[in-house]
């Protein structure tokens, strides 16, 4: 699986273990809910300043966030 | 510290740990010398991808390379 797809697959497993909606995860991190969705789907190259606001929207370290990636 | 600063940081820290030039760096991951160094320096918002190509040529995952992050 390529890097974007595992990323975003990761985002929503925590996303949803934290029992967080995209919409609150997009309101917390500052970001589109759209663009949340298409990280998810594996469509974005995401930044690493995107990668930050969402690990903390997410309340995971960005090391967390790549467990198992 | 900025993310992009700490980021750069770290790359710098494991490439200097395992004695690994910018240039070796640089050809091991398919990115421009100047890149890197700029990477290093805190300059590039840098991408998933990108931080991909780069943890493969330094033998880390990527919750490794985020590791104190």
């Amino acid at each position: 699986m390529e890097i974007k797809s595992k990323v975003g697959s990761r985002i929503r497993e925590i996303r949803e273990k934290n029992g967080i909606s995209q919409k609150d995860l997009s309101y917390t991190a500052d970001l589109d809910r759209s663009y949340i969705a298409s990280v998810e789907n594996g469509q974005r190259n995401i930044s690493i300043v995107n990668l930050e606001k969402i690990a903390k929207a997410l309340k995971v370290n960005l090391s967390e966030l790549f467990q198992g990636v």
